[in-house]
């Protein structure tokens, strides 16, 4: 094993978790009540531990030695891998908020996305693994027959089989429906879920591993004779070896991995193409009904999209982390305003210091933002009350592609700033400050690239319900910043919420406009600017709340505790956010201001 | 060699060269009389032929060889690498812009600087071998005694020998003044300006490989007994082999590579750690008077930073390359605006156009303060009159920081779009879209980080000579914007050209009165951003005098001709660059505007 970086101070997690959540309402909940508090503050505490001794020092290895492809078809993980997969499978800590019936903890969607974010924060790539084998079960929990939940589940959720989505093909990527894998009904079988498979996907993560006896994937097909286009695809669950009906493995199944892709980052974690029924002999099971596999896909895409603001934000927090831990080693000469003084730790420079507060306030920012979509999450589907549940449950879908797409975006940005505070150092490869650029990069492209998120959110979610969802956000936003815009400590910060606020609305109110006039090349040009300031909003509202709960608390301790500095820190931190990210917000709105659509008219031969 | 992927359309830069630029000046000045424009074309041609079928071909090469350390202390280079450099050796093409007497090609510094972003665009790590060859060899021309020069500037100048600088050590890197390296007169020797050197350098580039038989060291150190800080510090010539009076090897010179960084990119460009003097055998010649060392290496630093801008716009452009390319090739779905339509080339679909609208205009705004850059350096040089050269010394002066800065932050987030529009493609390696990501990361950090060139401006050039270099700018800005505010086709684009001037002068303003007021923190905190709304004005300048251009000339051509499509192409560019590159600066502004010290107040605890 290799060097521990990973070096989370939780106090921030906690924070969301229990002062700024409200965490009794969620403990009120059926499903919960059996869970304290305590019992949250020690699981965080255990997962910080596995962290730091398993999957942090396997980080930097899983990058070196990566994945090995070999002719026969087989792929060796990174030697540390199989101990980090050891201690998660025996330990539980893979399936954290799914279902104990089938091995799972049952712990709060809130608890285990920010466990998520430690976890993904120590090792992206090795926690691909069990994020599909874990993703894959709730799909046939939530969709298989009792036959499928039975074999497959628990042995999903407890790290015994792992598990792939096959989406992508060779010529159908972001295109989905245009893909070609097909099935036909088995010959040889009796029962008619049974199919024969063939076809290639392509860019199927952890398609193909030795951390594992059997690899279940959840595929994409269409059925010989269906329809053209996403209304014809069915989800069929093929093993790579074939599960008997009593649990046992059968044959292999004809499922072959061709190669392994060589990437920018996450190097231990496989990138495969899958080749199904290359001999013919490719079996799958139908989930569900025929044709019905894209809305079925979309619920296991709709978790691993807040999945990837969940890595993003793990990633951009460690990014954190190794710059902060080092600014205050590194000694350099001395700062601009005493430039005749000593050398000091680069922390004293101010230039690392405005670099470390924008990866601070944008790490605490968007684990704001994920917190409460997962604090969302355990109200939608629990709250006795069943119009609080339906409201929570459409700010999720709203809050699903800003945190998907923002937080991906963003934390690449925030891990260029972490090299930056390293200099030289941080553009080798001794800290891992290079290697969080790198592995981040990839969130922003898979499930679902982020202008596709940015049209789910505009063509989809922002008009769902008479636009209702995100009415009730911005009228929120705005009752709360004017109520408060006097405040001594933050008046000008919930001055520029405000305007944000507006100049959102004003994004959203166009839209309607360029849809009722035709204008519909001005949607897709600026629709990603227009989730950013959404997204940007969104976590300054949620920041000044941040900001006006540490001021209470601060009442209450000492200033120089280790209580008062983080709430004094706190303050700070919403003011910088508001003040420094926040206001990019200006900027987006003026070009939208300017309809500018000479991406469209310039010639394509001028290109 | 591998795949070529270098595909430079060179129309862009044959504008900057011949359209807008004066080049008539630049050919009427003595030392460029004998040239003529068709020259240039000849050697633009002949570049993009090096870059082809040599630079090209072993870009993916040298990232996947890497450079590898030896135990005896000896570095191979990227076997391509050779043939890399025997051509550009043979062939003249490594000193275009230096002193014919030496081997120079004496081309004008604006045809040298445009051909240098093809070359680095085409292999930015082999790139960095013959650059510091050549950027020593013109420190010791301008510096050196006459034997200096005969002994080491033409071998520098055509590829005999190679170069470094060294600077950097453990324990000193941006605060080079605290540097420990030490000279003492070698008692040995009965000329003055032998000293013994001793000590270690961190981050050599270039520091050890085998293209060359000798390798010529600049060195600072501190001679025994000279002041501390910057002012003690001398510059050394430090031959790898010494060399004799009569031109022949003498003897190693005890100057030992101990060894060489893992990086992010950049992988043949190799990164060493050397070790002067650990015998007591190293020998350097004092290039110049005692303790006048920075300020030499300031020449060479200065000319390096230019140099990095060039290097982040050829990375910058052969990502917009490699992306229109695969955007052309690339089938996928309908786009937005047709969404029933067939299966078309990606360039088709909106926010493809958007980012490679983004990477066109980034590339050509900052090819434009570059070509404007090179060529205000051949004013400065050989105008005849003298008020004019210093005017374009002054503006040199000030343009340098936001090259070397804007450039190279810019072009990462420039390469980030190149990967987007390849998708989960450009994330794998078989493109460079990835690489040049990597590659492009270490320019923002080398020659003096980002954080101290917008020091360098606000510190020193800002105030030069009363402001005059900066407010002549802005007057010309405001002049030139306020005369056309009314323009039927970029009237929008100089108003908010207008307004960007106003905010870049706002800034300067305030930045007086905090130096006036003693609010020093300020300054520092945002001068990054200063530098950065700077830039874009410069460049939203540049762009709208290229657009004007473009609409004359395309009255004299056939509108679907390839110069038609051409100036069309440019008159949008130019509108984009205003509307959604230069409308960053009024967020920075908004920022500004809150004089915010959050970074400076937070408790140093709290991080």
């Amino acid at each position: 094993m290799g060097i521990n970086y990973f070096k989370r101070d939780p106090r921030d997690l906690k924070f969301v978790l229990s002062e700024h959540m409200d965490l009794d309402k969620i403990l009120s909940y059926e499903p919960y009540r059996d869970f304290a508090r305590d019992d949250f503050e020690m699981i965080i505490e255990e997962a910080l531990k596995v962290c730091r001794e398993k999957l942090g020092p396997a980080m930097q290895d899983g990058d070196r030695e990566g994945v090995v492809y070999h002719e026969d078809g087989s792929v060796t993980v990174p030697e540390s891998f199989h101990e980090c997969w050891r201690v998660m499978a025996e330990n539980g800590w893979m399936a954290l908020s799914s279902n104990p019936e089938f091995g799972g903890q049952g712990l709060p969607a809130l608890v285990g996305g920010l466990v998520g974010e430690l976890f993904t924060g120590a090792n992206m790539a090795f926690m691909t693994y069990p994020g599909l084998a874990v993703g894959n079960g709730r799909l046939i929990e939530h969709f298989g027959t009792d036959e499928d939940r039975a074999l497959f589940v628990e042995k999903m959720y407890t790290g015994v089989w792992g598990g792939t989505m096959c989406l992508t093909e060779p010529d159908a990527g972001s295109d989905v429906g245009w893909l070609r894998t097909k099935a036909i009904p088995d010959p040889e079988s009796e029962d008619p879920r049974i199919y024969r498979i063939e076809g290639t996907k392509r860019f199927i993560t952890c398609g193909e591993h030795n951390l594992t006896e059997n690899i279940i994937h959840l595929l994409l097909a269409r059925i010989e004779g269906a329809p053209m286009g996403t209304k014809g695809i069915s989800l069929f669950i093929v093993p790579k070896i074939w599960v008997n009906p009593d649990g046992s493995l059968g044959e292999p199944n004809d499922v072959i991995c061709a190669g392994v892709e060589h990437k920018m980052g996450i190097h231990g974690s496989s990138t495969c193409t899958m080749n199904f029924g290359e001999n013919g002999k490719c079996r799958g099971i139908l989930l569900g009904e025929p044709n019905s596999g894209m809305a079925k896909m979309f619920q296991m895409m709709n978790e691993a999209r807040m999945g990837c603001g969940v890595q993003a934000l793990g990633i951009a927090a460690s990014a954190y982390d190794t710059a902060r831990t080092y600014a205050k080693e590194r000694i350099q000469g001395p700062p601009f305003t005493n430039r005749k003084g000593d050398r000091v730790p680069i922390i004293k420079h101010e230039d690392v210091r405005r670099a470390l507060m924008m990866l601070k306030a944008g790490t605490e920012a968007m684990r704001a933002m994920i917190g409460n979509l997962f604090f969302l999450i355990d109200v939608s589907m629990y709250d006795p009350d069943e119009e609080t549940r339906k409201l929570a449950d459409a700010r999720v879908g709203l809050l699903t592609p800003l945190v998907k797409a923002y937080c991906s975006d963003f934390g690449y940005m925030l891990t260029r700033e972490g090299i930056h505070v390293l200099g030289g150092v941080g553009y080798c490869s001794e800290f891992p400050a290079e290697q969080y650029a790198r592995d981040i990069l990839i969130v922003s492209i898979w499930e679902g690239t982020n202008y596709i998120q940015s049209l789910d959110l505009v063509g989809r979610k922002l008009g769902l319900d008479g636009g209702k969802a995100f009415q009730d956000w911005i009228g929120e936003v705005m009752n709360f910043t004017s109520e408060h815009k006097d405040d001594p400590d933050f008046g000008k910060d919930f001055k520029l919420v405000y305007k944000a606020a507006q100049a959102t609305g004003d994004f959203a109110m166009r839209y309607m406009k360029y849809f009722q006039d035709g204008r519909f090349g001005l949607i897709p040009l600026s629709s990603k600017r227009f989730l950013e300031c959404f997204a940007e909003t969104v976590m300054g509202h949620l920041i000044l709340q941040q900001g006006l709960i540490a001021r209470d608390k601060l009442k209450e301790v000492k200033p120089d505790s280790a209580d008062g500095i983080f709430y004094r820190g706190k303050m700070e931190t919403a003011r910088f956010f508001c003040r420094n990210i926040l206001t990019n917000v200006f900027s987006r709105h003026t070009s939208l201001d300017q309809e500018d659509t000479s991406a469209l008219d310039i010639p394509e031969e001028a290109f």
